[in-house]
């Protein structure tokens, strides 16, 4: 496919920044959804200077081209497939980073991995709390577009808490600054905190200004094992009504066992669930928080209950839940949900998914983010089996349904993408969406940008 | 001033919720700002229930007549100035409230006060940490409308960190639900965001769901003097690079005095400046940080540093803090600014204040919510002095020029509303406003509610 206008974009930009070789294509046809719908794109533009994204716009707008931003490409909800005909905008060559010690802010481009800006920001002494699993490898624009989530969430907040500004190119190129380094700035209509989480659907964000915090204490750690899942969820609500844990993950017995598969540390494969949790409290708070949710989980009829305060020995256990997804994964292709409800439904949700699983005879691991009601059912199949492949798929939209029907969220931190929007308006009814629509309208008329993610 | 159209509305409410007694009409004008532009409004709406919201604003837009929305009337920068002909829709008497201690959750009626809200979650063993000076005068949905920040936001965050959901009546009459009882949802736009800090110009607020923590932990407190504001100033960074304070306050040498005035509680008249800062780090991570405050404080020069563990005594510079407005407002009526930069201009801004305080022969006392950056400029004036009015209207704005030219906003947490207009565009450029219309324009084509504030 090519478009009589391309040669105008490619030579309007530097050398190298309009991409067209097919094979190149091919690799950014599709994020970490692994959507089937996927097109191919007309050319994958990595432009490295906000100039060059307001081009890419203004070219786009007066030619009609679809433009799909993309970051590193881990998105799970397909908010960054590739559509035929239409432009890909990777911000992966966008990376600078300015630290501002005195106003604890950091300037950064959205190409940076959020690992990068986290490194970063501790060589001066300070710390970018949100934390997704995949941190290693996505980008802190993605993590904007998306309003990324994480581990730390729980007591720290998610991205949007830690953007001040962002500058973003509009759909016809304009580039327009919005908040800044300021702690609290109400000047005009919250619309930093608009396109976070707007999935790349009002613009594209060519810088962030982040608020950093003060280094994390060291935290204290207890795991906890249970027979059920219900005792589990049980001693969240009992936690967060009281404490606030730096951390309260979730992880059923199938990823415990395809955690301990990979990793063996010796984790009990009988275990219906796994608790992890954390607090960061200092000194002896933190010991005080861990032996508090060390006895509600005994209380809840844990198995077994071990604490810590080796910041080694507690990362172990942290670092098998962030492997959960990967070690699932290694059984198959994965369906990767993100529904959320409020703390109370938990259990049930999570019961549902396990009655879900059974019907249609499918491997569906649950972890989750647990002290944010927000959980991560794993859905394994075979893309090369048909009938499991539309067995994952009937099972992926009743999980939806069953989080919307306990008052939940068809998403709590990966976004909506194109896997999601059919059930979007299920949740949020028409007239949320007919005011979504609206916003859309008003700043993207022509509907350039991203158009089928996400509203 | 009538219209045709009135008796209608009258006849579509219940009695009482349309006013039209004249003496009534008049308390109704102003806020607390006192805008000597207010009109008198045709009629005061004080609904009980979403449905009669809905039913005030298919009405308006109809007859194309302007709705001003009002919580408690204590906005500071003429937000419910109330316009001729037009309503004003007082949500004072929509005053619902239900805890839910399980999801950590309150759904709040927006005439609920501040405090009101923090008495009836607190009955439940829960916090809601929003904390304006005006707190127990000051409505929720007033704080919705402004994002009102306070004095524990530079731990806590702002209004918008604690709303997790919105039902707001659009000008059309829709009313439409937004988020929810959910810690994480990226389910659409984050529409809810954005109709916080709206000022009334996108919908009116009818429901508010609240995200509530446990308990905040008694705090230690350390107060210091200061016998030059740049001492105060340069001990703020140097705290909060380090460590979280729950509070960090600051008061000039008019405010001490003034509060000394009323209050007799052998503040030192000589100093300079002085410095309120708390931490609620439980046990020893409290003292220690008001040890490391007091510490820095000494550093930078105090000229004495009082720390105390006991509440009470702590308490009573707080309240000492906080009564400095009413203190300041004894001398004379207030002009009151809300400006706010980056922490490290935050000296540059009191001494340029004071610089303006002394061309225009004003007393202009500053305090300020130090670890934010926010500052509140107390311009002094005799509105029946045209001279000394005229000079503070020329003060008001040249603070806000000084704050911007610092890379600052106009306002921190009070709001846009009607006097701080006209330096929106200075500050936020002319492609930030065209997105604020364009939003507005979407939401509200026919620019029924709050025509003139906030955008």
């Amino acid at each position: 496919m090519t478009h009589t206008a391309l040669p105008e974009l490619i030579s309007a930009l530097p050398a190298g920044v309009v991409v067209t070789d097919p094979d190149i294509l091919a690799s950014y046809r599709q994020d970490r959804a692994a959507d089937p719908g996927a097109g191919t794109p007309l050319a994958v533009v990595r432009p490295t200077r906000t100039e060059e994204v307001q081009q890419v716009l203004r070219w786009a707008t007066e030619h009609k081209v679809a433009v799909v931003p993309r970051g590193a490409g881990t998105g799970l909800s397909g908010g960054a497939t590739a559509l035929n005909g239409g432009i890909v905008l990777s911000t992966e060559k966008m990376r600078d980073i300015t630290v501002d010690t005195v106003t604890r802010t950091a300037v950064v481009q959205p190409g940076l991995l959020n690992a990068e800006v986290k490194k970063a920001v501790a060589a001066h002494g300070l710390w970018y709390p949100p934390d997704p699993s995949s941190f290693e490898i996505c980008s802190i624009g993605g993590n904007v577009a998306t309003n990324a989530g994480g581990l730390c969430c729980v007591k720290y907040g998610v991205t949007t808490d830690y953007v001040l500004g962002l500058q973003v190119v509009l759909a016809d190129g304009t580039a327009v600054r919005l908040g800044g380094p300021r702690l609290k700035d109400v000047a005009g209509l919250s619309l930093t905190k608009l396109f976070v989480g707007s999935e790349g659907t009002l613009g594209v964000v060519t810088e962030v200004t982040l608020r950093l915090l003060p280094p994390q204490h060291s935290p204290c750690t207890v795991v906890a094992t249970f027979d059920s899942v219900e005792a589990a969820a049980a001693s969240v609500v009992k936690i967060t009504g009281k404490i606030r844990p730096s951390m309260l993950e979730f992880m059923d017995s199938a990823a415990i066992n395809a955690v301990e598969d990979k990793l063996k540390m010796g984790l009990d494969r009988t275990a219906a669930a796994m608790m992890v949790a954390a607090s960061d409290d200092r000194g002896a708070a933190g010991a005080d928080d861990v032996a508090f949710m060390a006895e509600v989980f005994t209380e809840c009829g844990a198995t077994e209950v071990f604490s810590t305060s080796d910041p080694d020995e507690g990362e172990a256990f942290v670092a098998a839940r962030r492997f959960a997804i990967p070690a699932v994964e290694a059984k198959g292709s994965l369906l990767l949900e993100d529904v959320g409800v409020p703390l109370p439904a938990l259990a049930e949700l999570v019961g549902g998914v396990a009655k879900i699983a059974e019907q249609h005879d499918l491997l569906i691991s649950v972890i989750a983010h647990a002290g944010d009601g927000n959980t991560h059912p794993l859905i394994v199949f075979d893309p090369a089996d048909p009938d499991m492949t539309r067995r994952a798929e009937l099972a992926f939209g009743e999980i939806m349904d069953l989080a919307v029907g306990l008052g939940g969220t068809i998403t709590g931190e990966h976004g909506v993408g194109r896997l999601k929007r059919p059930w979007l308006a299920g949740q949020i009814g028409p007239d949320a969406m007919a005011l979504n629509h609206r916003i859309k309208q008003a700043l993207d008329p022509d509907n350039i940008l991203n158009p089928g993610a996400a509203i």
